[in-house]
């Protein structure tokens, strides 16, 4: 069967903020079959993932950034954007997959997902997916889940008792480290960018304590006021002035969890990268480790069953802003980065027709 | 025996730049006898350390830094400096030690150390020990040794075949940085403050390479010359500007082992802290991790015995550079933040009579 697939493309690539003009959708003919024997998929997909780290892949890289050691894959513009998603499958040569699975992984912000053997890497959901919404299968189940989870626990280790700080802390990974720190027994205070989203995280998410960072013109002495006892772990979801913030409230042997840098993303006030005290760091043995989820895929499964029961019995709860339909796509990914106004937790689309 | 006993005190707490001006040479009455029943020690000083972090405690703080996690316990002008050191007992009402035995650890800046019970820490020297200098125990088997061993073994983990940066590699931590890392299978650059000192780096101690930091007005594309392909981690001695360059250059998974920050103690052109690109540091997965050598001493024992080994095999080769008599204290201290002119390795002032 051939249609018209619908996608999402950026039609020059993103300085600053991204703006909904930076998008447009297209169209373009498809066949909905796989090519035989070449272990090819073809999805219809249900559910797709927004996320701000997107962006990156979305940037035009200067040759010194280029010719770094890491390379970030960039999308340009006109062509379709990837994104973690829910599908089912339409059509199949891996025998793996079978028409109307169900599966999460590699999807595109397009109505299908025509992808090669080497493009790929799905998950089949099982019976054990189906107790819950498909929609947390790309949050809270999914690499928001793994992030929030692999870089408080394996990298930032918390104990028993330790004060815990997070930024952007009602987004997509934030409300969930604060939920697991939580059940560490962690003291736990997080800041937003709207006072909804700060009772939120007092009142549903169950954080010790949370403030609206726009209100506080001095971060410094704010975190002093909330952590009269230092922090152990910030777990960094903005890097910039609130990293240095943070870094000068910090408990000897705090470990710092760099896991997003949101604020210098966007923020032309917040252009210049944090400087960091390095007698400070010495004296107070902080550490600073950055990391990326895709390091820590060997823990998925552990991850996986350990949150699905946590969800289950109630102790960790998600937050979801799902829209519907593609063309809402661009909207919710240029809302990422205006915290006061986006909504808050995991930002998804759903592309099921009602 | 009353005697006159000669220290080296600070005129006036030390802003920037210590200067010769800024100590004088001061004497007080002692009798040389430990108070009975009080566990107290009297030691005749013999080696004395010199160290570029004592400079932290004759600084005057500001109630911001004193009101942080961690306190440095200053020493004022007037009061007796305190100093690693090698020292003959001369009077103990502590039975581990007895008159004539020769211990390192807590000394002055003195002639004599008269040492109540709550103020030492000694270790009594062996026949192990007397095979070696005693100026050893305070270099290389000391602190400085310590040092070395503990942030690249312990905090910088190397594996073999990684390539290995270190600043001020010539100073007293750094040229064992450098052995050690060459010993474990990597391969080490390090840089200095002269051409003689970048000599003994390549042809006394065996560096891959070296260069003079003072020849390289691009920081960042030096070290791309010296590791095209990259830094695994970098043993930070200086912080400020080279920091900067070093992070321009890891690899993925790098670490940056914080152990100093000569560069910015001093330098007027070097005082703002380096501004860290958390982009990098998240997308290349690296860790900078301050460490003190005092949170290390369970390993004391292990590399004491290795060091004494390798020392004794002539596979690690020590630096020190001694000066003769109290007098000489001002000068040797002032001179380890004057890069180019200091001499290489351990600075120790030795107080016996010849």
């Amino acid at each position: 069967m051939e249609v018209m697939n619908r996608y999402v493309t950026a039609k020059n690539y993103i300085e600053g903020s991204p703006k909904e003009s930076d998008f447009e959708i297209k169209c373009s003919k498809i066949v909905l079959s796989a090519e035989p024997g070449s272990n090819d998929v073809v999805l219809k997909n249900l559910y797709v993932s927004i996320d701000p780290y997107q962006i990156n892949r979305l940037k035009s890289y200067s040759s010194s950034q280029k010719t770094s050691s890491y390379v970030v894959v960039t999308i340009a513009p006109g062509e379709i954007i990837s994104a973690y998603g829910v599908a089912k499958v339409v059509a199949s040569e891996n025998p793996l997959y079978k028409e109307d699975d169900l599966v999460v992984g590699t999807t595109r912000w397009a109505d299908y997902s025509v992808l090669k053997a080497s493009e790929y890497v799905l998950r089949k959901l099982n019976s054990f997916d189906m107790g819950f919404p498909l929609s947390h299968q790309i949050g809270v189940f999914g690499f928001s889940g793994l992030t929030a989870y692999a870089g408080l626990f394996e990298v930032g280790k918390p104990k028993k008792g330790e004060r815990v700080f997070v930024s952007a802390a009602s987004g997509s990974v934030g409300h969930l480290v604060g939920q697991y720190a939580k059940l560490s027994g962690c003291y736990v205070v997080g800041c937003a960018g709207s006072k909804e989203k700060v009772g939120l995280l007092k009142e549903k998410l169950g954080f010790d304590d949370a403030f609206n960072y726009k209100d506080e013109p001095n971060l410094e002495s704010t975190l002093k006021k909330y952590f009269p006892d230092g922090i152990d772990i910030y777990f960094d979801n903005v890097g910039g002035k609130m990293l240095e913030a943070a870094l000068a409230n910090m408990n000897n042997f705090g470990r710092v969890v760099s896991c997003g840098t949101i604020s210098e993303y966007t923020d032309p006030n917040n252009k210049v990268p944090p400087n960091i005290n390095m007698h400070d760091m010495i004296y107070k043995r902080i550490m600073i480790q950055g990391f990326l989820a895709t390091d820590f895929l060997t823990i998925f499964p552990d991850f996986l069953s350990a949150t699905m029961n946590l969800i289950r019995l109630g102790r960790i709860k998600t937050l979801e802003d799902i829209s519907t339909g593609l063309e809402s796509i661009p909207q919710a990914f240029v809302g990422l980065f205006h915290g006061a106004k986006a909504n808050a937790g995991k930002k998804i689309v759903t592309l099921v027709e009602n």
